[in-house]
């Protein structure tokens, strides 16, 4: 493959004050759960996109005092030593691939409650927070203005001395610059506060002060250009791309050496958005204003994940470099791989919004639906792009179930070189239960988890592929394989059992025709009749998906649920605003924080988590969405009759993804991908242990370099 | 002072198995935010524990297996070699105090969502958890429960190579043996579900393999004796205390050394119950059912802080030896200051459960309101009982406010020897805010706060007290005092500025009569009409606690808030279900999800978060409850007049507690304390810094140990 011409603008330098970028590819600032603290994950982590061929990587946001603890939200943080030493392990890695290393210089202000440090916060006026109510702030006298100031730059100097290239300046969302810019935030009579240019003071002084002490790094800011209307932004008390939003560039434009520009609101979904509701560039009608004013590069993201929309943004002068995030985790390679050509193997985001949630759900490391090593990097030695050769290639395996799990584990099966790897399926296609959810409004485009496979399967490997092939266990017996992996998946319980109260809902039985489960509704087109209860026991989008759908088709709809809201963890993919209103939008009936505990008579009797009400509720059809049961009968049974396996010649059976426990997409890639990896160790069920980066007593350095050893081994001369 | 003679019982050695507790004070396992990666953390904050005369101290949940990751909640582990080196610190730090170290071997079966490990888990039947809604597990095969029990079994090997002496398996809440125990979780139709005997077969057996390998350790369990009724707890689905709660020790008491008995709900807040709405030792009605049918030493819990209450214990029955989580948090020193009679020293715990609520926040260390030191024993060095004199003690300093940060501040200045140290407060007693919101219903035990304060002010510092005096500016000018600390607390808004949306409540102005603060209600005695609506934009206790004691007083009451429920930090206290369920008893009316916009003409206008749709509610008085605001105005002028702060003779002058953020009260005596200790640093405003355990790349096991050798250098030849 050769690249197409139209691409090469993507490829061409560009100068940031006394930096060269060596191509239009910017990783923006985003967490990973890695900070300061777990050096190594942080190194790989971004290091394997400097790899991939970005020009720059970013930490996520970078703390310039210890007043400025979001604990437990994980950022790193620059205010001891011992954070240069950690950082500079990320930023050697850069170097070593040729690309620059950025820094988001961050003060979270009265959004920090200070958990771990225990200290008072400072903020341009004393209101509490919006979005952490308990945590408050002193406002800042003018001698505690200019000491904010000063701890930004003492920690752009430590930035500069942990090899940071790129030091940018974080005004966005919950950011000191920015809670001076607002008037939602700053109430202050002083010469910091009324007018815009007084609004603005803090930030013009501290890039003075920046500029006046750092000469050899490109000072950058990232700046939300439009903060939006109620009820997602802050209305006319925040700012507006064509007014204060082209105005603050203006005003900065001499005092930096590039712009990072994106959208900012009191609900980072609506810039993070997830492709439930957005499209790929979404934020283009606000970021574009900023070429307009400025003679500074020009950084923009939108989920850019397809090289023609990202050719057209620079072309267009919408912006200069394409930033991303979100496409940078699913696959660090993208930029070489535009580079060489090589377009099918791009791995798409598929904008689920998975790896946000890790951060919302306060420290746990990046998952990424996609990219089943993105946070593995150091820790269990992953590479998304090399593939350890098995040492014994021989053995036929079976792959039972072309889901996401099985499809993954095919896959990496393939590409580490199996001989023999089947992958049957009782469908028509592979893709398992994604060809249906896939079919609800607004899931399109994780059909790309699919897409992906398939093609990297054909191109990549020489997986067998079988559809339209029920196994039975007397199928399975006899198939010749000598590995047999099931991942048979899951299906909505037709039971009745609820997961919320461990019991049977009474009458709730999917047998009889007005009780529906959504793989009937959907995959099976199970008729439904005008009024509809959604019974909402589950936690995730599946409860909302199917409300929205069926009152998108003029179904009468209640949505009834023990949570307080939509399914909770919609809160951590940024999602809970957006699906709440599209639920109002369509006239569904909200029955929140009841138990449905009865299904009989044409009545879903219900009773409050607090006052233990009861509330009745007339249908024609239930829609049941309480939980997945997993399909592993057959491994099950297999499990049961060793001697059975032994005569059939095959040494070991394997389950993973939803057929083990059911749960997100990105669980049942990862456990196909680890089962594949592992799969030629002594104990492949057993995973092998990771890297844990913590302080362990009595240890050496060369302990904790383990990890960089393992990773090295691991993939030998591959790098 | 000598002890009481009553009080003779507790200090009686008493033996479990092969080991001896040399008395029968035992810290239960509790959280801390250490788990075993923060070593030096766990070892001291539990060796304080051991040193203050504790016969037992042990860790938090201790995971037994990788895939038992709870995270973002933090516990210890055992599940490699660098634990056992790590939390070898702690057992050695117990054994150097003569105290017996213990161990909780834990897993977490289906709660633990295993965001970390990115394992699937076990559970005794496949239904998502109840409390993580995210988690699901595989059902656990024949193979799959020996394996299960294996883990715990290695554990309990790593335990003992660590140094542990008590082996405490953990079937609490959200344990793979109780999951068996009760109906609830378990569905099984084979031997290991259905019958009591049964449900109870997973831990007989894991105990008989336990002491079938382990003959040198004290063998215990931790068991909730009952589970409660609907809907705090499984009702017929769980155990009950005169059922199989006794059935359950009986059939294995010849297999354990000892029995930690409470009980144990779907909700923790019935056994670590706030004094809000629980007296001390209030699970005895359950519990003292254990010693009936055990032969074995039984320990309980209860918020125990009383001598008599414990004896009481103790004597009739209920129990051989006092548990103690929260009051050994509060004071590490309480059974050293039974033993020698020093009872007015004893720092009783207030029940407000802060401790509890960082562990539900996910990962911050514990906080105490009573104790500062809590969790700053390694990375602070801090001692609570043992003070770092000042190099110099001649300066005078006065503390203007003698609320909870004030009191905090002036006693430890005491302590540290500063020998003119002036208290002054316009009240007429000590105690700040705290002398009135104790006054609401359930907030008695919060005046420990400050009893224990003047207590200690009288009995071990020369401290002058000056009440009634409200000091002007000149006043403190004059007063002689070369340093000046503010800790003149806040007052809750009187504007109508609303800390959700930034900006005024059209009409909301406390000077009006029918518009009424928390302050002017409680403490001025200001007129509440007949119909109140409560608006509470707080995130904490203030509008439900209003609420309540409103509409215990006869009042009709609307509670309005933005929140979904009441005050969201309730839930990390967890008091959420309780607060809930007394409005709802008291027909207090809920108006969740609701934003105060205007309060005129009898009716407050609110718009919903989700669909901005009005509602109006009919009022005769409204309270307002949105926020605090600093009363620092004193300072601000003082801090813009350096030459009159000259003139006076003033060196310096500082700002704590409420005065310079308001907070919670932990926050304050953290903020009185924090400034006290460090008051003869070069800056004391700015904190010194503390140690973090973490992984540092570059550095050596010195460095690590510098948090101990921080400690020792600070207390000298102290310990």
């Amino acid at each position: 493959m050769t690249r197409d011409p139209r691409h090469d603008v993507l490829f061409e330098p560009i100068q940031l004050g006394p930096k060269t970028l060596r191509n239009r590819f910017w990783q923006v600032p985003h967490c990973n759960g890695a900070g300061s603290d777990k050096p190594g994950f942080q190194a790989m982590h971004r290091g394997m996109k400097a790899e991939g061929g970005f020009a720059a990587v970013f930490t996520e946001v970078c703390m310039v005092a210890p007043d400025s603890d979001a604990m437990p939200w994980v950022g790193s943080k620059l205010i001891d030593q011992g954070d240069i030493q950690n950082l500079r392990m990320m930023t050697e890695e850069a170097h070593r691939h040729g690309c620059l290393a950025g820094v988001e210089l961050t003060h979270g202000s009265s959004f920090c409650f200070n958990a771990e440090t225990r200290m008072p916060n400072r903020a341009p006026s004393q209101i509490p927070n919006e979005m952490e109510g308990m945590s408050s702030a002193r406002e800042m006298s003018l001698r505690d203005i200019r000491k904010m100031q000063r701890d930004h730059v003492d920690a752009a100097l430590r930035a500069r001395e942990a090899g940071f290239d790129l030091l940018t300046v974080f005004c966005g969302l919950a950011t000191v610059p920015n809670y001076f810019l607002y008037p939602w935030n700053n109430k202050r009579t002083d010469e910091y506060g009324g007018s815009f240019e007084n609004r603005a003071r803090f930030t013009v002084e501290l890039m003075q002060m920046m500029r006046a002490e750092i000469k050899d790094c490109a000072i950058g800011i990232r700046f939300p250009i439009d903060t939006l209307d109620a009820p997602f932004g802050y209305g006319d008390q925040g700012i507006r791309a064509e007014g204060e939003g082209v105005k603050f560039i203006e005003l900065l434009d001499d005092l930096v050496d590039y712009w990072d520009i994106n959208i900012g609101t009191l609900n980072w979904g609506e810039d993070a958005g997830s492709s439930r509701f957005f499209e790929t560039n979404h934020e283009a009608p606000y970021t574009r204003h900023a070429k307009r004013v400025s003679k500074k590069p020009v950084i923009n993201v939108g989920r850019f994940t397809d090289p023609d929309v990202m050719v057209k943004a620079i072309n267009s002068g919408q912006c200069d470099i394409i930033g991303m995030a979100r496409p940078s985790i699913a696959d660090p390679f993208l930029p070489n791989k535009i580079r060489d050509g090589r377009y099918e193997d791009i791995r798409e985001c598929i904008g689920c919004n998975v790896c946000v949630s890790r951060w919302e759900k306060g420290g746990p490391p990046i998952w990424c639906t996609q990219n089943t090593t993105a946070g593995e990097e150091y820790r269990r030695g992953w590479h998304p792009e090399i593939f350890v050769p098995t040492r014994n290639p021989e053995p036929a395996v079976m792959v039972v179930g072309a889901g996401p799990a099985g499809l993954e584990c095919a896959m990496v099966l393939g590409k580490r070189g199996y001989e023999t790897v089947q992958l049957v399926d009782a469908g028509s296609a592979v893709g398992g239960h994604l060809n249906w959810v896939t079919k609800l409004p607004g899931f399109g485009t994780w059909k790309r988890v699919v897409d992906w496979r398939k093609t990297q399967l054909s191109l990549h490997t020489h997986v067998g592929i079988e559809l339209n092939t029920r196994l039975s266990l007397d199928d399975i017996l006899n198939y010749g394989a000598q590995h047999v992996i099931f991942a048979t998946g899951s299906s909505w319980d037709t039971t009745g059992m609820s997961a919320p109260i461990h019991d049977y809902i009474a009458g709730a039985d999917a047998s009889k025709p007005e009780i529906v489960t959504p793989d009937q509704y959907v995959r099976d087109g199970k008729a439904v009749g005008k009024r509809v209860v959604v019974i909402d026991h589950d936690a995730y989008f599946m409860g909302s998906a199917v409300a929205i759908d069926l009152a998108e088709k003029g179904h009468e709809v209640v949505y009834l649920t023990h949570n307080e809201s939509v399914g909770p963890y919609l809160r951590y993919t940024l999602e809970e605003q957006r699906v709440h209103m599209k639920l109002m939008e369509l006239g569904v009936k909200l029955l929140p924080l009841q138990f449905a505990v009865s299904v009989e008579g044409g009545k879903v009797t219900s009773v409050n988590k607090w006052t233990n009400e009861e509330t009745e509720t007339a249908y024609d059809s239930v829609l049941m969405v309480t939980w997945r049961k997993s399909e592993c009968a057959i491994y099950d049974q297999l499990q049961a009759q060793p001697e059975r396996l032994k005569e059939a010649g095959i040494t070991s059976i394997h389950l993973i993804g939803d057929a083990h426990t059911p749960g997100m997409i990105a669980q049942a890639t990862f456990s196909g991908a680890r089962l594949a990896r592992e799969f030629d160790t002594e104990d492949p069920d057993t995973h092998q242990p990771f890297i844990r980066e913590r302080r362990l007593i009595g240890a050496t350095e060369e302990d904790y370099r383990l990890g960089a050893q393992t990773l090295s081994a691991a993939i030998g001369g591959g790098r």
